[in-house]
């Protein structure tokens, strides 16, 4: 069935104030889920709510947290965010990172004792809008195993950088570590789909198109060593750096309610115009240049977040289909 | 035929001498080149030098550079090389970044007009055992096809992160965007041996497992659109940003001697004690934990870096085996 997107995201507000967030911290939830649905990243967006109202009602999500900010400089500041919900952590973060940037030219931005925040790309595009160059970094539950190894330790590890292009559709390039986004497997788990072979092995260290087994396995990281050192670099980060969980101890937050996830995130950005006059023309330029290259037959290139930004704009004007089991839960969740 | 390998930096440092460099300034470079070939990367060392000597000869690489330094605050700086050698740039590059980190926490330092400065762990490793978490990038001249583009525009663009891990050998992960290393191409060439299958084509867009036809024709990124993404992000961030050549416009320096590159280097480090007490103690937990998974069949886990110091260690009580033509390229360097 389709919803209006205006009425789904009321629904969630409704939800989230019922288990007890704070009104506007439900709002920035709702946008961010809603958010995740209109990108076209579904994985990210309604089939995840089920998962967050269990975790508060099994108080391993903090619905009322402290949230506090320590200013070390001008530039860099640390987040605690008493294990709240990811997003109301991750708005803070990045609001204060642009803060920062704005005033000294760089802000350095780390969160700990977070949750899944959702897709990086939608905070980074936030200080894109500000004319900040801007990466975030989050860690997430084991799912890639290093090189040479065959059990999972690191998350799917995204890089996210942002950049404006001049025109209204950002550079957006918002990449996990993995061969696949393990919430495409959840997807494909979930609506009983197989998944391409080459992105992940069972627990015996074979490949498998089976997601259920995939998710009780390992996925692959990009590139070998190359994507699996990158992961590592995250993990280093947004884990060891900041101070939260690594090295494997990030809990799944749809199968382990033993306590807080416990992640960290870290968040950076520059003013786009610190070292150049006209930093539009010149990205302009870079843009059109590439763009201009003789393509691959039947391919056209892109640069990361264009193809995101036009599936948004369509999305936006339809409703958003809900799948039934989807619907049923939120059915639940708004009585209950 | 083998060196010993401070009678090789001699040599060099008297070639760049003779061809007007400073003192101090050849010995910058000779550190750098044996370092490569330490290492285990001839592709970045001995092999490069008659290349250097050619541009400066043709004067495309200025010998006597006015490297000036622009503070845009305690922790920004801008450096303009001048055109000097890479090598130069580059260290006076990371050691600014160095000095600004450890007074501010932060430290971001923009290099334009530059060329050519080897392997990015070199540098990334000296800030690296200041306790500081670094990164390195570099753009490069066209090799990479953006996803869906059947024509070179990206620079291998390699990715650089270090930090230490509380014992003698640091965490660093120097990746290129590319399949393989450009410079290992070259090498194939030069010795008349094959490329593996599936890392290149030719430039009618086929598959390719022959040097030269690669070097004529286009590398594959890593990880398809993913990959390419990263590279371009790196492009972005060396040449836009920074004020130097991007979007294809950087120039080979073997084939191109119509002037200089205008290579971007842009390097960045944190303090890693700046979020946790005891930042030694956690690195180092990381590891552990992460070096104990199981491995797959016959496999081991290394951490980037690791298997690199082994190497240098080894490699430093050897003397350098040097090809037969490069060692005639010395000899005529020497006297010519």
């Amino acid at each position: 069935m389709s919803v209006n997107h205006t009425k789904i995201k009321s629904i969630i507000k409704k939800i989230f104030i019922k288990r007890g967030l704070k009104t506007n911290h439900a709002i920035i939830c709702a946008n961010a889920i809603i958010n995740a649905e209109l990108v076209g990243a579904p994985s990210h967006g309604l089939s995840r709510l089920k998962m967050y109202c269990e975790r508060i009602s099994k108080k391993v999500i903090n619905p009322r947290p402290k949230i506090t900010v320590k200013n070390i400089s001008k530039s860099i500041s640390i987040i605690d965010a008493d294990n709240s919900i990811g997003f109301v952590a991750a708005d803070e973060a990045i609001k204060k990172t642009i803060q920062n940037a704005k005033k000294t030219g760089i802000g350095l931005v780390a969160v700990k004792n977070s949750g899944h925040y959702g897709l990086s790309g939608y905070y980074v595009e936030q200080a894109v809008k500000k004319n900040l160059i801007t990466f975030a970094f989050t860690n997430a539950p084991p799912a890639i195993a290093p090189f040479g190894g065959k059990k999972s330790v690191f998350g799917t590890n995204p890089i996210c950088f942002g950049t404006q292009t001049s025109s209204k559709v950002p550079f957006i390039l918002d990449t996990s570590m993995s061969m696949i986004n393990r919430g495409k497997i959840r997807i494909a788990e979930k609506l009983g789909k197989k998944i391409p072979y080459g992105v992940a092995l069972n627990k015996f260290g074979k490949p498998t198109t089976n997601a259920k087994e995939a998710l009780a396995g390992v996925q692959l990281p990009i590139a070998g060593f190359r994507g699996s050192g990158l992961a590592w670099m995250v993990d280093i980060l947004t884990g060891v750096f900041v101070g939260s969980n690594h090295g494997g101890k990030v809990k799944d937050p749809f199968d382990d309610f033993s306590g807080p996830q416990n992640i960290g995130h870290l968040f950076l950005a520059f003013k786009d115009n610190l070292f150049v006059k006209d930093y539009k023309k010149e990205i302009k330029e870079n843009i059109k240049r590439i763009k201009k290259i003789p393509n691959l037959k039947g391919q056209t290139i892109f640069y990361p977040g264009e193809q995101k930004f036009l599936r948004t704009k369509t999305n936006s004007k339809k409703s958003i289909k809900i799948p039934k089991n989807i619907k049923k839960d939120l059915n639940i969740l708004l009585v209950n």
